[in-house]
């Protein structure tokens, strides 16, 4: 499958590399050349280029940009067009260089991440995942990390395009769990930010991970 | 211990019975006598009371009653005065009699009932705990629950309150995790609904559990 990453920070490095180990074509793009080939070069034959080069490039579509629509990074509204576009996003909460001082006792926001950039893309197929998915997690070998059992919960309103984001998931190790349509990505943002609050301000460490598991009944 | 329940459905039930197994005095408060006797009839030496009864025994008073404040319920804002007040409460989102139609796509209410109970009793040790635990699996067998680490998310202002109610879930066999301050009761009371939209739109059932699991780093 070919997948474009858009941002080159860690959660697009983290996961455009296990995509690329798993025998994917990635392309990774960033607004600057050095770290698109930066984080390529750690790849297996992955490619570097501009943001609207993995757009163009994607069948999938890793959108890693806080803050800044799609429309407006890309400069223009259908480069999604057609393509799954994963959300990994959670909202901004202060300096990322130092999350123990993240403050959560702040209202949640009223829309979701992903709403907010399916309504600037209408031809997209948005898929919430990965959010809840700290990126040392990521990048733990694929089978230490499958017998942790680790839910990546995936929201989407298209049926095919969170299929294929679910075995996104499930070949670096986690277990992909439907989380409904993006109605409920506020759910699973939410549930990201009592993660973070754990990882960051209680100091549980990148390690702590958030899972839904259901218990045998007898 | 001696532990109040205020409300005998389900959460008060399964809460009070284990404690009760493990060796607590636990006295049940219901509005309707009946339902007190036949909660603690169900319980090893249990008793059953008013809603005011239970109150005034408990040093740690189980708050299950959802929808109506205590100082309403209990006709004085004083009535929970430096007890341990563990709120196990979501908000209302339906019939409860068909969790399977509760509709999880509203936003999230700005303040958690956590605060607004702790509002509501200025004297009381108000300790957010168990709303993200269905009551099927609080009725496990506490050595069959142990192995399966299920987090309870405890969030307190008041650390000692903390620490009775993380040492209350553990001999249930569950696993106490603190989740910060009630300033953070907001983001547990979100975590809960993921979860319930998991076990009743989503078919997962009332065995679905949502857990904090910190990774082995190598």
């Amino acid at each position: 499958m070919k997948i474009g990453i858009i941002g080159t920070g860690h959660m697009g490095r983290a996961l455009g590399t296990g995509w690329a180990r798993s025998g994917h074509a990635v392309l990774f793009g960033s607004r600057d050349r050095a770290k698109a080939e930066s984080a390529a070069a750690a790849a297996p034959s992955a490619r570097a280029g501009s943001f609207a080069e993995a757009a163009a490039f994607g069948e999938v579509v890793l959108y890693t940009v806080r803050d800044v629509l799609p429309s407006a990074l890309l400069g223009r509204a259908d480069a999604l067009d057609g393509r799954v576009v994963i959300d990994c996003n959670n909202r901004t909460l202060g300096d990322d260089g130092n999350p123990s001082l993240f403050r959560f006792d702040r209202p949640l926001p009223e829309r979701s991440s992903a709403e907010i950039i399916a309504e600037d893309c209408p031809g997209a197929r948005v898929v919430k995942a990965f959010n809840t998915i700290p990126s040392p997690v990521i990048e733990l070998p694929r089978e230490r990390l499958a017998s942790h059992g680790v839910s990546v919960f995936v929201g989407a309103d298209d049926a095919g395009a969170k299929a294929v984001v679910i075995g996104l998931a499930e070949e670096l190790g986690f277990i992909g769990v439907d989380a409904g349509g993006l109605a409920h990505a506020h759910l699973v943002e939410a549930a990201a930010d009592l993660l973070r609050l754990e990882i960051g301000p209680l100091g549980r460490g990148p390690y702590a991970t958030l899972s839904l598991h259901v218990l045998p009944e007898a």
